[in-house]
């Protein structure tokens, strides 16, 4: 059985070595990671084959195993994507908020890297790399703790990971693979206190949860969002159409995609009609209110439209389903979502400028939209580079969490043997 | 038996409308607050009478009786304090980070309240002045927890803090007093995190792990610091003992005070002795290791200056001792600091710029200093306005905490029914 608590404080012992390696060596790290990985191309996926005929005596379901398997083409993209980390600007050392206080004291912060983070993740093996690509070009060491599905792929991941960093002159410990499925393994080291600084939960509710009830550690929830898009009076409909085919149809199966439609009650009668003609043709089905199902002149017993559920509106659905909701105006609109949002993402489309800045004012939820799509609540849209996560708590980080995120600072005071009055 | 999860219930309600108030409504609370309060000040001083009655009946130490009692005088202080925060500016709605992207969009983000506080205190009442205070300014509910041995002082002050929320409009539950001793209640308040955003304790070591070790809610935890000075071979002497004295001396019960300098041993045999002639005519007393104790030409046997013993440079003194260690450079110095520090206020006395460099690059305290007394690690004096607490964790918020850090932000994304490509 593994020792969770050597193997974290090993990483806490390691992260003061990485802490003070310079950028070009971090760097130098990754680029020698990925050659390693693409060397390794024929074991990893060797390795992987294993894991899949595995999963699929296991009886996972198809979209499990497709998350699951690798291909020479995936490689060459996980491989990709850690030259891209590479080459993103340093978060490491940067300086902010310089003053000079009237005594003279001279005064800045200046970000570092956390220090140790704890990854917990399921079935997908690209994010033993992801993970260990951003976690060193913000200077942070790493302990992995992908699913039990994936322990063959990730072992033979691990090789190259170690031989790149070794390669690079970095403690090969700046990463470590926690590759048995005991589960008690992922309770200890949320009980890592002492040496782990940030447990950033990869996967569903369940993961999430479990991380939040059993950590001692701040854990980075988030990932889960039921997302709305309130159809004002004055919206322009044919434009907001292709805003919520966008939204729900895109890519169902995130959380940024859409949930509920909130439709002004002035125009639910042309819109709703178009909602369905024009999506249920791309698979959705619907779950409406009454006054949805008046406005669609249906009962709601049949497909595509069903008669909404009492759950239905607090469901995250991941998948083809659209809820809508008539409504008597922006007000009720925002409580419904106030009610209802798991504050991920929500927005107005409208032309009326008092009720997109009453919107923006008063909807509290990590990205607040006006005339946009759910979907760009994503690190790489919003001109993050790299994204860690999508965090829809309130403290440290908020909505998508690019590499700054994983730092924190010190202040730097710096004196002429100053004493305090 | 109070019911905490309807205060925090109703907490998270009315904070919904507290962060819709605006700027001057909040203002004049604090305004009405601090007149009520005032005003109701031979109430506050009777109850305090009881209370501190109480307290010495207990058998309650000199400096805790201090700590509990009030006095017109102080009133009029946490009456003026009150003013200043209002007239602080305005953490809420400030709005950073604003970019277009090559798409179009429109992105901002802008600070919002967090939403509830939960703040466990000690014996100062003061606190419950203080952070009704903050915690209005920055557009945040509070949910007040003080200790036993101040409730009628506590009782006299919550009436008029609700009378000067209701005359200025405001819900009077954004403020909400437990009033009861039953330390269960506390721990029931640490499980509500649907209703509570962070809970800040203010006390001592043991009411920092408690919160830790049972609390759902991120906290704030800091406080506690375990600080050094290295006074290196080019050091200003005659200099580096006013600040040695300063950060010892000027208060030596906070968190910022001194607890250990480390000396270089070339400069050990004129500044050692300097050091113990000057600071135990002010009542200090010494723990030096055994270098020191030889630079010192003692046998550590009496006072002031002892033998340090095993636990001594891990502990945090809060009062007129100081440890004292011979090193043989910065490298010996910032080895022992990394392993015996808090991480909180940790400096380097020294004219040798490479030294200070390195000694600011790699030392990884909330704050790192160079020639400058640690005592300077305090809201007021980094011009925060106000601080709500020092914190020694990495999220969120490193160092002192001010208004800013009672806040999250949104992110805001306008477009033109822009869809994901």
């Amino acid at each position: 059985m593994l020792d969770v608590s050597a193997i974290a404080k090993r990483a806490k012992e390691v992260s003061r070595v990485l802490a003070q390696a310079d950028q070009a060596r971090r760097d130098e790290a990754l680029f020698k990671i990925a050659d390693q990985i693409w060397l390794s191309r024929e074991d990893i996926l060797a390795a992987n084959r294993v894991d899949v005929e595995g999963g699929k005596a296991l009886g996972l379901k198809p979209a499990m195993i497709d998350r699951l398997t690798l291909t020479e083409q995936r490689i060459a993209g996980i491989v990709n994507d850690l030259r891209s980390v590479a080459n993103l600007p340093d978060p490491v050392g940067e300086v902010f908020e310089t003053s000079v206080l009237p005594n003279g004291l001279k005064i800045h912060k200046q970000r570092v890297p956390l220090g140790v983070l704890a990854v917990i993740y399921e079935s997908r093996p690209n994010v033993t790399v992801d993970v260990t690509g951003l976690a060193l070009k913000s200077g942070n060491c790493a302990i992995l703790r992908g699913g039990s599905e994936t322990i063959l792929t990730n072992r033979a991941l691990a090789g190259p990971i170690y031989a790149g960093l070794e390669l690079s002159g970095l403690p090969r410990d700046v990463i470590q693979l926690i590759d048995q499925p005991d589960r008690s393994l992922v309770t200890d080291m949320l009980l890592q206190e002492q040496y782990i600084d940030m447990v950033i939960p990869r996967g569903g509710a369940g993961l999430h949860e479990f991380c939040k009830k059993n950590s001692r550690i701040p854990v980075i929830t988030g990932g889960i969002g039921i997302c709305h898009l309130f159809i004002d009076a004055t919206a322009n409909l044919d434009a907001a159409l292709k805003v919520v085919e966008n939204a729900k149809v895109q890519r169902p199966t995130v959380c940024n995609a859409l949930d509920t439609i909130l439709v002004h009650q002035s125009v639910a009668g042309p819109f709703l009609p178009a909602v369905v003609e024009r999506l249920s043709q791309l698979g959705v089905t619907f779950r409406a209110d009454s006054q949805a199902l008046a406005a669609l002149n249906v009962d709601g017993s049949e497909a595509p439209v069903l008669a909404a559920g009492p759950e239905d509106f607090d469901t995250e659905w991941l998948s083809l389903v659209l809820g809508m909701k008539v409504v008597g105006g922006l007000d009720e609109a925002m409580a419904h979502i106030a009610q209802h949002s798991t504050a991920h993402s929500d927005g107005i489309l409208t032309q009326d400028e008092a009720n997109a800045n009453r919107f923006i004012r008063e909807v509290d939820s990590a990205a607040v939209y006006v005339n946009a799509s759910t979907r760009f609540t994503d690190g790489a849209q919003l001109g993050l580079g790299a994204e860690v996560a999508i965090s829809t708590q309130r403290l440290h980080a908020r909505g998508p969490m690019g590499l700054r995120e994983l730092t924190t600072f010190k202040w730097v005071i710096q004196g002429d043997y100053h004493t305090r009055p």
